[in-house]
């Protein structure tokens, strides 16, 4: 038997895709928006089940970093905090950032565990094949997250060593964090590998979210984890280029919202964010890990919370199917269940 | 509203992503597996609902360009043919066998209408990088197809404009091979337009599995389509290299199976093949359109049906997940409900 914990009832589809006048694919999923301390706001299906938040809670991995005064003490300004939150795209201006941070840390290159892969970014990857280059550890979307655990290590004086286990001090420190702020545990079976070698704990989307409320409110934490969160998602929504990169939509949500809205995705379909004027955290993760999901129904809910900023959705990302010529082939668009989701967020 | 078309009913689970012990993520689809002039030997979801084939029926698309004539007028290869049905990568041969197509054919390269994209093949975008080269249409993954139809519109005297259009002569014909093939009506508002332009008719897979055994058995069909349909599955099945491309799924199973095994993917997780030996079409769609779910549950029932030639699905294609460090993270499995069907299939 596989060890498969879907409940009985599938998640409601939240997008649909429609080419000519039929629908071609849709994506389940489920959505949790909270406020701390009281009953979700929004929930869309299955919120209970665990999930891998991937690289959607960065920026709680990154909270023992400035909590310790690791951060502090490597001096890194708000543009080296963000690239610590960030799945970068591999363009000169991170992974020269993430250059200067290893200076700043006195650590070398071959520390970072993350592996190798192009950068995300097409032209930069281009860049490097017409210079003759390969990608490096540098290249990698979590070269960021790497340089401030092993910072962190340096701090702690826990070694470089085995950084990325999860039985070394700075993912204890990390698993910690992740417990206080979901208010969930985070057992050993619910620990994963992630796609740069650290662990991904599961956590439902209740919790997610309620973390992310937490620090859109920066309510229930202590003073210094309250100062590091703001500080985080100040360094995030101030340089919003460097949480991801050029032309994508978690950046220009940031572009558009200030600090109104930090955002950030996972792979496989987890998308998570706080907005401290509503004092809300949100939390998704698509059935079928689709980030083309994702960051629709993020747009959706978005775009409903910031009426007087954001027209609708459209205005986020591209909700058009277009083909090889161009020609407008089909569509993105919410399922009913999101549109009621929507509708009650309207009403808040 | 939107234009829903899905039952009430969802379609099961067919693939499970897990990751540590659980499961991260999960397609759901429907398949049908028949033989003609029988009841579906596996029917799992919902088999009448219209999905758009897309690129899965290339060889459909391809038959006018045989049974008219127009192929041996232009004195095309095997070679050539399977071309004329791929979706290829974009490798040098691939380009270079467009163009001998085209020169055979009288045909200007502008006359094609499937716009441009960089080679899905990696190695081949970059070598174009480096030659300070961007992609032409000849590098489209269509661009075969596109080649094969110019050709038939020559043959047909029925001009090169317009040759993409649903109303044109060639798509006209196109669209009669497909209906008498699926036994099933393409009326005009299950049409839309593909992502090389040309129109995608909106079918049920239990009409594309019928399509694909009837191909498989040869069974049913006039003497010029029984020749013309044996010649391009035998162009494809010899030539499994012009069809996809290096590293690709269908040009390993094609490979691995020879004459025995015709399979062609289309986007948006459709699948199709036709089994020659025990005369079945196979037709399949993933819910949220996912290529690595299509391609999963290929394998998985091409290898129940082959059990003396390939051990498991595994052999087929790369069931576990690494990351990139190369760590063995998770594995792509079946369901139990794909379970049962392939238990079902072995029992034929």
């Amino acid at each position: 038997m596989h060890p498969v914990l879907i409940s009985n009832m599938p998640n409601p589809v939240l997008i649909n895709l429609t080419r000519g006048s039929l629908v071609e694919s849709f994506h389940r999923g489920a959505v949790c928006i909270a406020r701390a301390g009281a009953a979700p706001v929004v929930a869309l299906g299955d919120i209970e089940r665990p999930i891998y938040p991937r690289s959607a809670i960065k920026v709680l991995q990154a909270l023992p970093l400035m909590e310790s005064g690791a951060a502090d003490a490597a001096d890194f300004t708000d543009t080296e905090l963000a690239l610590a939150c960030a799945s970068h795209s591999g363009e000169e201006v991170h992974v020269e950032t993430v250059r200067a941070m290893l200076a700043k840390s006195g650590i070398a290159e071959d520390a970072l565990a993350c592996g190798n892969h192009w950068p995300t970014h097409d032209e930069s990857a281009r860049t490097l094949v017409a210079m003759g280059q390969k990608p490096t550890s540098l290249h990698n979307n979590c070269s960021g997250k790497h340089v401030g655990m092993l910072t962190l290590a340096t701090h702690l004086e826990a070694g470089l060593e085995g950084y990325e286990h999860p039985d070394h001090p700075v993912q204890q420190r990390i698993r910690r964090t992740i417990e206080e702020m979901t208010g969930e545990a985070a057992a050993p079976r619910m620990c994963a590998i992630d796609g740069c070698s650290v662990p991904t704990w599961a956590m439902p989307l209740k919790g997610l979210a309620l973390a992310f409320a937490r620090l859109a409110a920066l309510s229930g934490l202590s003073p210094e984890r309250a100062a590091a969160g703001k500080r985080l998602m100040r360094a995030c929504t101030s340089e919003p280029q460097m949480v991801e990169g050029t032309g994508r939509f978690g950046t220009g949500v940031m572009r558009r919202l200030g600090a109104s809205a930090f955002v950030k995705g996972g792979a496989e379909g987890v998308y998570c964010a706080a907005f401290p004027e509503q004092g809300l955290g949100m939390a998704l993760k698509i059935d079928d890990g689709a980030k083309r999901g994702a960051e629709a129904v993020a747009a959706h809910l978005i775009a409903s919370l910031f009426p007087d900023q954001i027209e609708n959705a459209a205005d986020l990302m591209n909700l058009k199917i277009t083909n090889w010529r161009g020609l407008d082939v089909g569509k993105i668009a919410p399922s009913e269940e999101l549109g009621e989701a929507i509708a009650c967020l309207d009403t808040l």
